[in-house]
Protein backbone atom coordinates (compact mmCIF):
# COMPACT_ATOMS: atom_id res chain seq x y z
CA UNK A 1 0.00 0.00 0.00
CA UNK A 2 1.30 3.14 -1.42
CA UNK A 3 0.14 6.61 -0.61
CA UNK A 4 -0.95 8.46 -3.48
CA UNK A 5 -2.03 11.55 -3.45
CA UNK A 6 -2.86 13.86 -6.77
CA UNK A 7 -4.64 16.54 -4.23
CA UNK A 8 -4.42 18.67 -1.21
CA UNK A 9 -4.42 16.63 1.73
CA UNK A 10 -8.53 16.52 2.04
CA UNK A 11 -11.35 16.61 -0.58
CA UNK A 12 -11.50 20.57 -1.07
CA UNK A 13 -11.53 22.51 -3.98
CA UNK A 14 -8.91 23.27 -6.51
CA UNK A 15 -7.82 25.46 -8.97
CA UNK A 16 -9.71 24.40 -12.18
CA UNK A 17 -7.48 22.30 -14.43
CA UNK A 18 -7.67 20.91 -17.72
CA UNK A 19 -6.63 17.53 -19.04
CA UNK A 20 -4.76 18.63 -22.15
CA UNK A 21 -4.63 16.55 -25.01
CA UNK A 22 -1.63 14.79 -26.54
CA UNK A 23 0.54 15.10 -23.58
CA UNK A 24 1.63 11.27 -21.84
CA UNK A 25 0.15 12.40 -18.62
CA UNK A 26 -3.11 13.42 -20.35
CA UNK A 27 -3.60 10.11 -21.74
CA UNK A 28 -3.18 8.28 -18.68
CA UNK A 29 -5.29 10.81 -16.76
CA UNK A 30 -7.96 10.36 -19.89
CA UNK A 31 -8.29 6.65 -19.36
CA UNK A 32 -9.09 7.31 -15.36
CA UNK A 33 -11.57 9.98 -16.31
CA UNK A 34 -13.25 7.29 -18.53
CA UNK A 35 -13.03 4.41 -15.96
CA UNK A 36 -14.43 6.72 -13.23
CA UNK A 37 -17.31 7.98 -15.74
CA UNK A 38 -18.39 3.69 -16.14
CA UNK A 39 -17.53 3.02 -12.44
CA UNK A 40 -20.24 5.58 -11.07
CA UNK A 41 -23.54 5.46 -11.43
CA UNK A 42 -24.61 9.02 -10.48
CA UNK A 43 -23.05 12.30 -11.58
CA UNK A 44 -23.90 16.15 -9.57
CA UNK A 45 -24.58 18.60 -12.04
CA UNK A 46 -23.98 22.34 -11.26
CA UNK A 47 -25.96 24.73 -12.94
CA UNK A 48 -26.53 28.27 -12.21
CA UNK A 49 -30.55 29.59 -11.38
CA UNK A 50 -31.05 32.97 -10.49
CA UNK A 51 -27.28 34.03 -10.07
CA UNK A 52 -26.86 31.07 -7.17
CA UNK A 53 -25.65 27.92 -7.44
CA UNK A 54 -27.66 24.96 -7.85
CA UNK A 55 -26.18 20.74 -7.50
CA UNK A 56 -28.52 18.18 -8.25
CA UNK A 57 -27.78 14.30 -8.60
CA UNK A 58 -28.96 13.04 -12.36
CA UNK A 59 -28.06 10.10 -14.20
CA UNK A 60 -25.37 10.01 -17.48
CA UNK A 61 -23.51 8.22 -19.96
CA UNK A 62 -21.00 8.77 -21.58
CA UNK A 63 -20.02 8.09 -25.16
CA UNK A 64 -16.73 8.38 -26.29
CA UNK A 65 -16.28 12.17 -24.98
CA UNK A 66 -19.48 12.92 -25.42
CA UNK A 67 -21.28 12.80 -21.29
CA UNK A 68 -25.16 12.66 -22.00
CA UNK A 69 -27.14 13.93 -19.54
CA UNK A 70 -31.52 13.79 -19.86
CA UNK A 71 -34.62 14.91 -17.97
CA UNK A 72 -38.13 15.39 -19.00
CA UNK A 73 -39.12 18.26 -21.17
CA UNK A 74 -41.72 19.31 -18.79
CA UNK A 75 -38.28 20.75 -16.54
CA UNK A 76 -38.24 24.36 -17.79
CA UNK A 77 -35.54 25.26 -15.30
CA UNK A 78 -33.39 22.41 -16.01
CA UNK A 79 -33.34 23.50 -20.31
CA UNK A 80 -33.05 27.00 -19.30
CA UNK A 81 -30.09 26.48 -16.78
CA UNK A 82 -28.40 24.06 -18.77
CA UNK A 83 -28.67 24.84 -22.64
CA UNK A 84 -25.77 26.84 -23.72
CA UNK A 85 -24.82 27.91 -20.19
CA UNK A 86 -21.43 26.87 -18.35
CA UNK A 87 -21.91 23.75 -15.77
CA UNK A 88 -19.74 21.82 -14.20
CA UNK A 89 -20.61 18.05 -13.73
CA UNK A 90 -18.78 15.96 -10.68
CA UNK A 91 -18.46 12.26 -10.25
CA UNK A 92 -17.02 11.15 -7.37
CA UNK A 93 -16.42 7.34 -5.97
CA UNK A 94 -15.37 6.66 -2.08
CA UNK A 95 -12.63 3.81 -1.58
CA UNK A 96 -11.94 4.37 1.78
CA UNK A 97 -11.59 6.13 5.09
CA UNK A 98 -7.61 6.88 6.05
CA UNK A 99 -6.84 6.49 9.54
CA UNK A 100 -3.57 8.38 10.41
CA UNK A 101 -1.52 8.63 13.70
CA UNK A 102 -2.94 12.29 13.57
CA UNK A 103 -6.61 13.44 13.34
CA UNK A 104 -5.87 15.71 10.73
CA UNK A 105 -4.29 13.84 8.78
CA UNK A 106 -7.33 11.67 8.53
CA UNK A 107 -8.84 11.52 4.73
CA UNK A 108 -10.60 9.57 2.15
CA UNK A 109 -9.28 7.61 -0.74
CA UNK A 110 -11.23 8.75 -3.66
CA UNK A 111 -11.64 8.92 -7.45
CA UNK A 112 -13.20 12.27 -8.53
CA UNK A 113 -13.82 13.27 -12.14
CA UNK A 114 -14.78 17.19 -12.68
CA UNK A 115 -15.69 18.59 -16.07
CA UNK A 116 -16.80 21.61 -17.40
CA UNK A 117 -18.78 22.94 -20.60
CA UNK A 118 -21.89 24.41 -22.29
CA UNK A 119 -23.88 21.51 -22.70
CA UNK A 120 -25.92 21.75 -26.28
CA UNK A 121 -29.54 19.90 -26.88
CA UNK A 122 -29.10 16.69 -28.99
CA UNK A 123 -31.70 17.80 -31.62
CA UNK A 124 -31.57 14.87 -33.92
CA UNK A 125 -33.66 11.44 -33.35
CA UNK A 126 -30.35 9.21 -34.16
CA UNK A 127 -28.24 11.35 -31.90
CA UNK A 128 -31.19 11.19 -29.20
CA UNK A 129 -32.19 7.31 -29.27
CA UNK A 130 -28.30 6.54 -29.36
CA UNK A 131 -27.95 8.39 -26.03
CA UNK A 132 -31.09 7.42 -24.24
CA UNK A 133 -29.49 3.41 -25.51
CA UNK A 134 -26.21 4.54 -23.79
CA UNK A 135 -28.09 5.55 -20.90
CA UNK A 136 -29.97 2.92 -20.51
CA UNK A 137 -26.72 0.32 -20.78
CA UNK A 138 -25.30 2.39 -18.02
CA UNK A 139 -27.91 2.55 -15.70
CA UNK A 140 -28.63 -1.13 -16.26
CA UNK A 141 -26.98 -3.03 -18.71
CA UNK A 142 -28.88 -5.66 -20.80
CA UNK A 143 -32.23 -3.68 -20.72
CA UNK A 144 -32.20 -1.95 -23.80
CA UNK A 145 -32.44 -5.42 -24.88
CA UNK A 146 -35.04 -6.78 -23.01
CA UNK A 147 -37.44 -3.88 -21.78
CA UNK A 148 -39.71 -1.97 -23.84
CA UNK A 149 -37.81 0.33 -25.73
CA UNK A 150 -39.01 4.31 -25.63
CA UNK A 151 -42.06 4.90 -27.63
CA UNK A 152 -42.92 8.14 -29.37
CA UNK A 153 -44.79 9.97 -26.68
CA UNK A 154 -42.16 9.05 -24.42
CA UNK A 155 -39.45 10.59 -26.72
CA UNK A 156 -41.54 13.00 -26.70
CA UNK A 157 -41.39 13.90 -23.45
CA UNK A 158 -37.60 13.52 -22.87
CA UNK A 159 -34.66 16.25 -23.39
CA UNK A 160 -30.83 15.02 -23.73
CA UNK A 161 -28.10 16.84 -23.45
CA UNK A 162 -24.67 16.72 -24.41
CA UNK A 163 -21.69 17.78 -23.02
CA UNK A 164 -18.43 17.74 -24.70
CA UNK A 165 -14.96 16.05 -22.01
CA UNK A 166 -12.48 18.79 -23.22
CA UNK A 167 -12.08 20.48 -20.58
CA UNK A 168 -12.31 17.90 -17.56
CA UNK A 169 -10.04 17.00 -14.66
CA UNK A 170 -9.48 13.56 -12.38
CA UNK A 171 -8.19 13.78 -9.14
CA UNK A 172 -7.70 10.91 -6.40
CA UNK A 173 -5.98 9.38 -3.50
CA UNK A 174 -5.31 5.99 -2.74
CA UNK A 175 -3.17 4.58 0.25
CA UNK A 176 -2.03 4.75 3.51
CA UNK A 177 -1.77 8.00 5.20
CA UNK A 178 0.82 10.43 5.09
CA UNK A 179 1.49 11.05 8.51
CA UNK A 180 4.09 13.79 9.95
CA UNK A 181 7.13 12.27 10.29
CA UNK A 182 6.98 12.96 14.37
CA UNK A 183 3.98 10.86 14.56
CA UNK A 184 5.17 7.85 12.71
CA UNK A 185 8.47 8.00 15.42
CA UNK A 186 6.38 8.40 18.26
CA UNK A 187 4.39 5.37 17.09
CA UNK A 188 1.47 5.48 19.63
CA UNK A 189 -0.96 4.95 17.26
CA UNK A 190 -2.60 2.66 14.53
CA UNK A 191 -2.31 3.98 11.34
CA UNK A 192 -3.77 2.58 8.04
CA UNK A 193 -7.29 2.23 5.50
CA UNK A 194 -10.90 0.78 5.56
CA UNK A 195 -11.62 0.08 1.96
CA UNK A 196 -14.98 0.48 1.37
CA UNK A 197 -17.09 -0.35 -1.93
CA UNK A 198 -20.75 -0.63 -3.14
CA UNK A 199 -22.39 -4.38 -3.51
CA UNK A 200 -25.63 -5.38 -4.96
CA UNK A 201 -27.78 -7.37 -2.88
CA UNK A 202 -30.76 -9.78 -3.95
CA UNK A 203 -33.10 -9.04 -6.63
CA UNK A 204 -36.52 -7.57 -5.28
CA UNK A 205 -39.31 -8.66 -7.62
CA UNK A 206 -41.96 -6.23 -8.15
CA UNK A 207 -45.13 -6.90 -6.56
CA UNK A 208 -47.38 -6.06 -9.47
CA UNK A 209 -46.20 -8.61 -11.60
CA UNK A 210 -48.68 -10.73 -12.92
CA UNK A 211 -46.94 -13.99 -13.73
CA UNK A 212 -43.85 -15.96 -12.60
CA UNK A 213 -41.64 -13.91 -15.16
CA UNK A 214 -37.78 -15.33 -13.85
CA UNK A 215 -35.18 -12.42 -12.86
CA UNK A 216 -33.44 -11.91 -16.01
CA UNK A 217 -29.46 -12.70 -16.56
CA UNK A 218 -28.72 -9.21 -16.76
CA UNK A 219 -30.06 -8.52 -13.48
CA UNK A 220 -28.77 -11.49 -10.70
CA UNK A 221 -25.35 -11.43 -13.31
CA UNK A 222 -25.01 -7.75 -12.47
CA UNK A 223 -26.12 -8.62 -8.59
CA UNK A 224 -22.89 -11.00 -8.48
CA UNK A 225 -20.45 -7.90 -9.86
CA UNK A 226 -19.28 -5.14 -8.19
CA UNK A 227 -21.26 -2.31 -9.83
CA UNK B 1 -42.71 -3.23 -1.99
CA UNK B 2 -44.64 0.09 -1.96
CA UNK B 3 -43.49 2.69 -4.81
CA UNK B 4 -42.48 6.54 -3.19
CA UNK B 5 -41.49 8.97 -5.29
CA UNK B 6 -41.40 12.12 -3.88
CA UNK B 7 -39.70 13.47 -6.86
CA UNK B 8 -39.58 13.29 -10.66
CA UNK B 9 -39.40 10.17 -12.50
CA UNK B 10 -35.72 10.44 -12.34
CA UNK B 11 -32.96 12.16 -10.49
CA UNK B 12 -33.72 15.22 -12.40
CA UNK B 13 -33.65 19.13 -11.24
CA UNK B 14 -36.43 20.94 -9.04
CA UNK B 15 -37.47 23.88 -8.11
CA UNK B 16 -35.47 25.17 -5.33
CA UNK B 17 -37.54 24.34 -2.04
CA UNK B 18 -37.69 24.79 1.66
CA UNK B 19 -38.62 22.47 4.53
CA UNK B 20 -40.62 24.68 6.28
CA UNK B 21 -40.61 24.52 10.46
CA UNK B 22 -43.19 24.07 12.04
CA UNK B 23 -45.65 21.75 10.06
CA UNK B 24 -46.01 17.76 10.57
CA UNK B 25 -44.37 17.49 7.44
CA UNK B 26 -41.51 19.70 7.92
CA UNK B 27 -41.08 17.87 10.91
CA UNK B 28 -40.72 14.39 9.13
CA UNK B 29 -38.38 15.60 6.83
CA UNK B 30 -35.89 17.44 9.53
CA UNK B 31 -35.57 13.57 10.70
CA UNK B 32 -34.99 12.30 7.10
CA UNK B 33 -32.43 15.19 6.37
CA UNK B 34 -30.54 14.57 9.56
CA UNK B 35 -30.22 10.62 8.91
CA UNK B 36 -29.28 11.02 5.67
CA UNK B 37 -26.79 13.60 6.29
CA UNK B 38 -25.62 11.47 8.85
CA UNK B 39 -25.42 8.44 7.17
CA UNK B 40 -23.66 9.96 4.09
CA UNK B 41 -19.87 10.11 3.71
CA UNK B 42 -19.58 13.25 1.48
CA UNK B 43 -21.44 15.80 0.30
CA UNK B 44 -21.31 18.11 -3.28
CA UNK B 45 -20.19 21.64 -2.42
CA UNK B 46 -21.62 23.88 -5.38
CA UNK B 47 -19.78 27.24 -5.71
CA UNK B 48 -19.32 30.15 -8.49
CA UNK B 49 -16.07 31.02 -9.61
CA UNK B 50 -15.84 33.53 -12.21
CA UNK B 51 -19.48 33.55 -12.81
CA UNK B 52 -19.47 29.76 -13.31
CA UNK B 53 -20.67 27.04 -11.57
CA UNK B 54 -17.63 24.43 -9.76
CA UNK B 55 -18.73 21.48 -7.83
CA UNK B 56 -16.35 19.93 -5.76
CA UNK B 57 -17.15 17.06 -3.14
CA UNK B 58 -15.92 17.76 0.45
CA UNK B 59 -15.77 15.98 4.01
CA UNK B 60 -18.71 17.36 6.40
CA UNK B 61 -20.21 17.04 9.31
CA UNK B 62 -23.66 18.32 11.13
CA UNK B 63 -24.11 19.21 14.89
CA UNK B 64 -27.97 19.93 15.29
CA UNK B 65 -28.50 22.28 12.71
CA UNK B 66 -25.24 23.61 11.35
CA UNK B 67 -23.25 21.71 8.74
CA UNK B 68 -19.61 22.28 9.18
CA UNK B 69 -17.20 22.08 6.41
CA UNK B 70 -13.61 22.66 6.56
CA UNK B 71 -10.45 23.39 3.85
CA UNK B 72 -6.85 24.30 3.77
CA UNK B 73 -6.43 28.19 5.04
CA UNK B 74 -4.23 28.04 1.86
CA UNK B 75 -7.24 27.32 -0.76
CA UNK B 76 -8.07 31.44 -1.33
CA UNK B 77 -10.39 30.25 -3.86
CA UNK B 78 -12.16 27.98 -1.40
CA UNK B 79 -12.55 31.08 1.12
CA UNK B 80 -13.93 33.75 -1.29
CA UNK B 81 -16.20 31.42 -2.80
CA UNK B 82 -17.60 30.04 -0.20
CA UNK B 83 -17.50 32.69 3.35
CA UNK B 84 -20.52 34.69 2.80
CA UNK B 85 -21.56 33.90 -0.86
CA UNK B 86 -24.78 31.22 -1.92
CA UNK B 87 -23.36 27.81 -1.94
CA UNK B 88 -25.95 24.97 -2.51
CA UNK B 89 -24.86 21.53 -1.06
CA UNK B 90 -26.16 18.42 -2.07
CA UNK B 91 -25.88 15.03 -0.09
CA UNK B 92 -26.92 11.71 -2.22
CA UNK B 93 -27.28 8.24 -1.84
CA UNK B 94 -28.52 5.27 -4.26
CA UNK B 95 -30.23 2.79 -2.95
CA UNK B 96 -31.34 0.61 -5.94
CA UNK B 97 -31.47 0.28 -9.72
CA UNK B 98 -35.40 0.37 -10.55
CA UNK B 99 -35.69 -1.99 -13.25
CA UNK B 100 -39.04 -1.38 -15.37
CA UNK B 101 -40.95 -3.28 -18.12
CA UNK B 102 -39.79 -0.38 -20.10
CA UNK B 103 -36.57 0.95 -20.31
CA UNK B 104 -38.17 4.75 -19.82
CA UNK B 105 -39.50 3.40 -16.59
CA UNK B 106 -35.73 2.47 -15.43
CA UNK B 107 -35.11 4.79 -12.44
CA UNK B 108 -33.02 4.68 -9.45
CA UNK B 109 -33.97 4.32 -5.83
CA UNK B 110 -32.40 6.99 -3.56
CA UNK B 111 -32.16 9.49 -1.42
CA UNK B 112 -31.15 13.59 -1.44
CA UNK B 113 -30.81 16.46 0.31
CA UNK B 114 -30.15 19.98 -1.02
CA UNK B 115 -28.80 22.96 1.06
CA UNK B 116 -29.04 26.46 0.13
CA UNK B 117 -27.44 29.13 2.05
CA UNK B 118 -24.11 31.64 2.84
CA UNK B 119 -21.79 30.15 4.94
CA UNK B 120 -19.79 32.07 7.18
CA UNK B 121 -16.42 31.62 8.76
CA UNK B 122 -16.09 29.60 11.96
CA UNK B 123 -13.91 32.48 14.39
CA UNK B 124 -14.02 31.35 17.43
CA UNK B 125 -11.69 28.83 19.05
CA UNK B 126 -14.01 26.87 20.69
CA UNK B 127 -16.39 26.29 18.02
CA UNK B 128 -13.83 25.34 15.34
CA UNK B 129 -12.45 23.03 17.94
CA UNK B 130 -16.31 21.62 18.45
CA UNK B 131 -16.31 21.41 14.70
CA UNK B 132 -12.91 20.08 13.92
CA UNK B 133 -14.15 16.90 16.40
CA UNK B 134 -17.61 16.95 14.48
CA UNK B 135 -15.74 16.04 11.37
CA UNK B 136 -13.70 13.70 12.88
CA UNK B 137 -16.41 11.67 14.24
CA UNK B 138 -18.05 11.82 11.29
CA UNK B 139 -15.52 10.35 9.01
CA UNK B 140 -14.01 8.48 11.69
CA UNK B 141 -16.07 7.76 14.69
CA UNK B 142 -13.66 6.56 17.76
CA UNK B 143 -10.53 8.34 16.14
CA UNK B 144 -11.20 11.55 18.25
CA UNK B 145 -10.45 9.98 21.79
CA UNK B 146 -7.66 7.45 19.81
CA UNK B 147 -5.24 9.89 17.65
CA UNK B 148 -3.29 12.60 18.11
CA UNK B 149 -5.71 15.82 18.41
CA UNK B 150 -4.61 18.75 16.32
CA UNK B 151 -2.14 21.03 17.50
CA UNK B 152 -1.91 24.71 17.60
CA UNK B 153 0.40 24.67 14.05
CA UNK B 154 -2.58 22.48 12.31
CA UNK B 155 -5.15 24.30 13.55
CA UNK B 156 -3.84 27.78 12.15
CA UNK B 157 -3.11 26.01 8.76
CA UNK B 158 -7.04 24.96 9.03
CA UNK B 159 -10.28 27.00 7.96
CA UNK B 160 -13.90 26.25 8.95
CA UNK B 161 -16.89 27.27 7.85
CA UNK B 162 -20.51 26.85 9.27
CA UNK B 163 -23.60 26.81 6.81
CA UNK B 164 -27.27 26.78 8.94
CA UNK B 165 -29.80 23.90 7.46
CA UNK B 166 -32.18 26.78 7.30
CA UNK B 167 -33.06 26.15 3.20
CA UNK B 168 -33.19 22.40 2.78
CA UNK B 169 -34.89 19.83 0.78
CA UNK B 170 -35.24 15.85 1.09
CA UNK B 171 -36.13 13.85 -2.39
CA UNK B 172 -36.22 10.58 -2.01
CA UNK B 173 -37.41 7.23 -3.83
CA UNK B 174 -38.01 4.16 -2.94
CA UNK B 175 -39.79 0.50 -4.05
CA UNK B 176 -41.05 -0.78 -6.85
CA UNK B 177 -41.21 0.90 -10.60
CA UNK B 178 -43.81 2.52 -11.81
CA UNK B 179 -44.54 1.20 -15.33
CA UNK B 180 -47.17 1.99 -17.40
CA UNK B 181 -50.87 0.60 -17.19
CA UNK B 182 -50.36 -1.27 -20.44
CA UNK B 183 -46.55 -2.68 -20.00
CA UNK B 184 -48.27 -4.37 -16.96
CA UNK B 185 -50.92 -5.98 -18.50
CA UNK B 186 -48.66 -6.86 -21.12
CA UNK B 187 -47.28 -9.06 -18.88
CA UNK B 188 -43.73 -9.61 -21.03
CA UNK B 189 -40.99 -8.60 -18.83
CA UNK B 190 -39.58 -8.78 -15.12
CA UNK B 191 -39.63 -5.70 -13.00
CA UNK B 192 -38.13 -5.03 -9.90
CA UNK B 193 -35.09 -3.58 -8.05
CA UNK B 194 -31.53 -4.56 -7.52
CA UNK B 195 -30.86 -2.74 -3.97
CA UNK B 196 -26.87 -1.64 -3.83
CA UNK B 197 -25.43 -0.84 -0.38
CA UNK B 198 -21.93 0.36 1.15
CA UNK B 199 -20.02 -1.89 2.85
CA UNK B 200 -15.94 -1.99 5.05
CA UNK B 201 -13.79 -4.49 3.40
CA UNK B 202 -10.79 -5.33 6.00
CA UNK B 203 -8.47 -3.07 7.52
CA UNK B 204 -5.26 -2.45 5.69
CA UNK B 205 -2.41 -1.35 8.26
CA UNK B 206 0.32 1.25 6.82
CA UNK B 207 3.64 -0.23 5.77
CA UNK B 208 5.23 2.13 7.61
CA UNK B 209 4.06 1.49 11.26
CA UNK B 210 6.81 0.46 13.46
CA UNK B 211 5.53 -1.85 15.64
CA UNK B 212 2.99 -4.57 16.36
CA UNK B 213 0.12 -2.19 17.56
CA UNK B 214 -3.29 -3.73 16.99
CA UNK B 215 -6.02 -2.56 14.53
CA UNK B 216 -8.39 -0.28 17.18
CA UNK B 217 -11.69 -1.61 18.13
CA UNK B 218 -13.17 1.89 16.62
CA UNK B 219 -11.91 0.54 13.25
CA UNK B 220 -12.41 -2.99 13.24
CA UNK B 221 -15.89 -2.70 15.00
CA UNK B 222 -16.95 -0.06 12.36
CA UNK B 223 -15.82 -2.95 9.40
CA UNK B 224 -18.71 -5.14 10.75
CA UNK B 225 -21.42 -2.65 10.13
CA UNK B 226 -22.99 -0.69 7.65
CA UNK B 227 -21.78 3.05 6.86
Amino acid sequence: MTQSDTSAQNLSPTERTTIRRGAKRARSERAELHALLDDALICHLGVQVEGAPRVLPTAFARCGEILYLHGSTGARSLREAVVGQEVCVTVTEVDGIVYGRATMHHSMNYRCAVIYGRPRLVDTAEERWAALRALTDHLSPGSWDYARRPNRKELAKTSVVALPLDEASVKSRSGAPGDDEEDIEADVAWAGVLPTRRVWDAPVTSPDLRSDIPIPDHVTTRGKTRP
